[in-house]
Formats: C-alpha cells, structure tokens, sequence
C-alpha cells in the first residue's frame, strides 16, 4: 500500500459505467507523481492517505462493480509526529 | 488508476483472439512514456483520460473476454483548471 | 517478494471495513520509498523482511478478507551476512 | 499495455511444467529494459509489438494453464508513420 | 517475465505459514534491485533465470497455496550468446 497526499477531486463527466456516481479524488506521491482513486473514506485535499491497489481495491470500494483500481485505505492521523514526507 | 493523454489510435492487424476488433489508443504519461489501453469511451487525440489496470480492465472493456490489461476509464475534464501537466 | 525495512508502525484511525484492528507498518526500500504492509509476524522497528504483493498478500494476512496489497511474509534472518543493503 | 520490440527467442531448457513447449522471446522497451513474453502471433525479431501483462496474460497465451505474467497481444504494423521510439 | 540472477538463498527462520519449507533466493536485476523469489527449479548462485509474477507465480510453485508472488520460470541456457546483460 502506498502513502500519497489528496491534491484534488477529479471532475470527470463522461466515464465507463462502473465508475459512474463515484467520488474520484487526484492524490500525489512524495516525488509529485499523480494517480487518481477511490475515496470511501471522506478525504480532503491535502490529507495524507495510504491506498490499495489490485483486486482488493475493488472491495475496499464497498462493492466489487466498482471497477477501479486504487481506492484509499484510510487517513493518516500521526504523519506530523514523524515528518512531512513531502 | 493514472493519468494519460491520448496520443494516436494503434494501427494493428494482426492480434490474438480476445483483442479483434477492438479499439486501441496510444496513450502517453507526462513523461512520455507510452503505454497502449482499450478505449470504450470515445477519447480523441489529445484527451487527457485516466486509465484502470488490472482484472477491472477488462470489466472496464464491457466485456471480461477482451484479454486488455488496461482501459480508458473516463475522459478529465477539467484539467484545465488545475493546470495541464505536461 | 520485495526486501524493506521495518521504520514503524502507521497509526491511523479513519480506515476501510476491510483493515479495522489489523496492525499496520510503514516500511523503506533500500532507496527510502515508503510502503505500507500489514504485519503478521510481529515486526519490529529496524527489522528487514520480505513482502509479498498481489492477492497472495491477503491470504498471508490469514484472512482474505483483509484488504491489503502488502503483507510481511517472513524476517530475514540472515541478512547482516551479506552486509546491509542500505 | 506496452510497447516493445523483439530482441531474440528465449533459449531456455529447464522450466517449469506450466511452460513446456512455448515458444518465449527476449523483448526490450526503449530504455532498454529487457523483458521476456509468449508469443502467440510469431513475431520476429525486430518487431515492434505490445504486451498483455497480468492474468489476462494467460487466456491471450490460448490457453490457461500458460504460466506466463506477459503475452504479445499484436504485432504493430503503422509504427513506422509515426516515428521509430527507439 | 523479468531476467534476473541468482545471488544467494534467503535465510528466514520465521514466516508466515503459505511459506513454510519453501526455497527461497534472492534475485538482483541488471540495475542491482533485489527481489526474492520462490525457487521449484533448483537454480544456482550465478544463474541467470526468468521469473513469473502475479498469480501465476502460484501455479509456478507447483501448489496454489504457496504463498508467492514471484516464483523462477525457469534456467536460461544461451544468455552467453547474446552477451552478458550486467
């Protein structure tokens, strides 16, 4: 599972239909590398978040139709203790 | 799930089985790095688009029978606002 | 298998059903990138182990439920023989 | 998927039972990182070609019992019009 | 497939229990990335092998309940023809 920062959502109208009515945030690595995923979990921009990859992303979504990828895991609460990655 | 920008359609006649007659695109991350992937949205050159890997990507296709390991999941819109990557 | 070192323990409190009451570890590659594997062999801070990727990960979590893409595997025992790799 | 080009056949007598009798070859993406693919298309050295990675790997292999994680899905035939990537 | 050679085996005397009595090596790629992979060929320190990802990488150790995520495809015999790779 990999560390990334919620830069923004991503405002997508036209999309293959198992991924239609679902919240599609744009998260960055530590080098500023994008990807975009999932969030069942309520990120904001600027959290850092850990996310899964694979098949599991897809239950991780709630529901397996969710045809993504990359959803996030879940937010990061004691990154400061330790240091900003960025 | 990236983010990848619509570089030509792929000119390919002779192909295994679970790929005929499908629509193929070129696609290129903002470092230039080509990858190719199903398009059952429509994207044009030039689109910026984000892609699903993996088993999703032949849900992703309509049809699980089309042997891709990646799928145009839905064309960005609004990538303007943000800035264009490349 | 991937070889990373143990740095420590992710605390994060807002999670996925999938991950509730799993014990989590922020773990570095030889070059300081960081990822994040569930731990179902009790490692410690500082210990190198091997992970294992992919849907194989949640069997080794011991539940496929679990929904991670990295899971500890096993600690390296021998590792400070053939010098440390950092 | 991606873009490669076919360097030389594999030439490999010991291996496992899952990949008796198929015919592999040496492929190098641009930067020159060498990989080894099925071919089910026959393709020849210095074609220009891309991959299915993954499980759909195998069903492009025609047949599931393949053991390969990379298949050639096509020869591309138009890549000349746009410019050799090498 | 990746090409990779055979550094030594791996020494880890606690694991999870999909990998109990496995033959583990540590691979380094051209570059000197190290991975570890599932062994049912009986390579040598020095050899040069293919290696097989994913799922398959399961199959490959001849029992699904191996818990891998790379396992070795097989010995290449004829890389001296083509030249040393390192």
């Amino acid at each position: 599972m990999e560390i990334l920062r919620v830069e923004a959502p991503l405002v997508c109208t036209r999309r293959v239909a198992g991924l239609q009515h679902i919240s599609l945030r744009v998260l960055r690595d530590v080098n500023g590398k994008r990807q975009v995923a999932v969030d069942p979990v309520g990120a904001r921009t600027g959290n850092w978040v850990f996310t899964i990859n694979g098949s599991a992303a897809r239950y991780a979504a709630d529901d397996f139709n969710v045809l993504t990828d990359l959803t996030i895991g879940g937010l990061i609460d004691q990154w400061v203790n330790v240091g900003d990655p960025s």
